[in-house]
């Protein structure tokens, strides 16, 4: 029988069929593609977001403003000033007007949002519903995933544990009112992080960067990897004093939250003699940013506090891919005295 | 009950939703979004190719191929000279690595073919098969839908026919083998006009241009109203010699086959002054040209020899999508002493 694409997995299929095709690409492996010219384009497709998966139908808006939010987090990792965004839709021929309005506010206000807005697109109709962008931009001086070295600070950036903060107190009423409708805008709006992206290319504080879309273990691997490093995290992921709140409050474990995905985070190592511009530089621009780690001499190896590292990927084309579902077993790792890896 | 977009159509989507929203923007309804800087970008999906349809499994070279033909094929109509590709995919586990191999196979072929390649894209699994792309490219000059005038020639560029005439003549055993096996070298590989429209661009010969991708009927309706005019047709098509060959053996009428989509042609308008300069341009270079028709200006009065014309659009949320079948029907229509619209 000939192999299929899950036997591979996500790995495999970039390890034996994409890596030998499109190595020589410059580029291959970051999170945008390299067009030359200081021209960087990102493409990704919106699958079910995880808040249409708890409470379907409410989310129209909340599935444009991710679409357009995942394909600036590329441009973001490196480093890019977008351009503007192209936007592709299939839709059944049943989609109610209202809906495709409501996709389409969303994706325009967020673009917005970022300073971009949508240029084009296509539409056509499908059997089911399949959105994909490209975003556009210019990047020069680029970040890429490579160029960090051992003893540089790992700094993650942006306001990771919202998206899975909510999704695990969703129906705890006895949490204060407020601090459940900030974790619903918060999670349900989250924004690239391209602000820090430009600044910390256009300073030259940046060695490597990657975006946080799949989690934050997923995201440490894919920069050690590219360098041939390792990484050693602290243990310990400082939260946004909300967020504290709410773990503390619904009994979360804050390391466990912070290594979520679904926040478009930045992870960037920086060498120690730019960490303290880099962090006051962002401080300065009101960004979150908080050292998580550093990078090692141990190939590949990831622990925390010197001892392995084991987090649950969101692999692709895998049983533990995101799409298979499983959504209230990963709630229950954020519990405190859980294993604590999501 | 809520409208849905099957009850307004692709026409009424664009005039109802899309066009209130998005007519501010540079290039609105054009082939290619504008990026600025003298870019352009476009995106479509791939779907199922009709040579899919009629001989299941054999093509994912050629979907792949497809893909990348068809998102050229609208910087084609910008007059850009491609950057680079980005491709999405969206595939079931269960995807075969032979497969995705070839697809791959079929993408970079069209792309080396078009002297560009991939440079970079997103993959990821989901229940259904779902292939997009976008296309980045430069043009400056740049050509749009708008700038045509009563009294321009209508060009066809390329060379119409091939796919629909191998879909026709698939099964007919009596054709030539070197015939047939040439229509389905051609239907399978169609190439973008890139060459001509970069060449019409800076030579500024075209008045205004869109690309053939749903047939002709509605690539001239396009170009009609996007300028307020109408356009009146000579009635007949010039084909290339081979395909005049195959319509007089299968009995195929070479103004319904000229009139059909799949080969990926340019339409463009031509001011008078510069007819002579553009069809020579474009013959040098070894690319194939007929002059169809006119603009002229009733508005959006579309008229073969004066007499109304009522080709049959592939418009998209309709009965008539082309995602609604149909095949057997259309070819039927392609036969001498039918009605002849396609």
């Amino acid at each position: 029988m000939s192999k299929t694409l899950g036997d591979l997995g996500e790995r495999g299929i970039y390890r034996t069929l994409l890596t030998p095709r499109y190595q020589h690409v410059e580029g291959f492996g970051d999170d945008s593609a390299v067009l030359g010219r200081g021209l960087v384009a990102s493409t990704d497709s919106c699958p079910t977001p995880l808040i249409e998966k708890l409470e379907p139908g409410i989310s129209a808006f909340h599935e444009g403003w991710l679409l357009a939010t995942i394909n600036l987090s590329d441009l973001a990792a490196a480093g890019a000033e977008p351009l503007g965004l192209v936007v592709n839709y299939t839709l059944p021929a049943t989609t109610t007007t209202e809906y495709f309005k409501q996709l389409m506010d969303g994706v325009d206000a967020c673009a917005a949002k970022h300073r971009t807005q949508v240029v084009g697109g296509d539409l056509r109709d499908g059997k089911e519903k399949y959105l994909t962008a490209t975003a556009i931009g210019w990047a020069e001086p680029r970040l890429s995933r490579r160029g960090a070295e051992p003893g540089d600070a790992l700094l993650l950036i942006g306001d990771p544990g919202y998206l899975w903060a909510w999704a695990a107190t969703r129906e705890r009423e006895d949490l204060p009112k407020q601090l459940r409708r900030r974790l619903w805008k918060r999670a349900s709006r989250p924004k690239a992080q391209l602000k820090a992206g430009r600044l910390l290319a256009w300073k030259g504080l940046a060695a490597a960067a990657v975006d946080v879309s799949d989690g934050l273990y997923s995201s440490v691997r894919l920069l050690t990897e590219a360098n041939g490093l390792g990484a050693d995290l602290a243990g310990e992921i400082e939260l946004d004093a909300e967020l504290a709140k709410v773990c503390e409050l619904a009994g979360l474990d804050s390391f466990a939250l912070g290594q979520t995905w679904g926040d478009w985070s930045l992870l960037v190592a920086v060498h120690p003699e730019h960490l303290e511009d880099a962090i006051l530089a962002l401080k300065m621009a009101k960004i979150g940013v908080r050292r998580i780690g550093t990078m090692t001499d141990s190939h590949t190896e990831l622990t925390v506090g010197g001892v392995e590292w084991t987090g649950v990927d969101q692999e692709r084309f895998s049983e533990r891919s995101w799409q298979g579902g499983g959504i209230e077993e990963k709630i229950r790792a954020l519990q405190k005295n859980s294993s604590g890896s999501v």
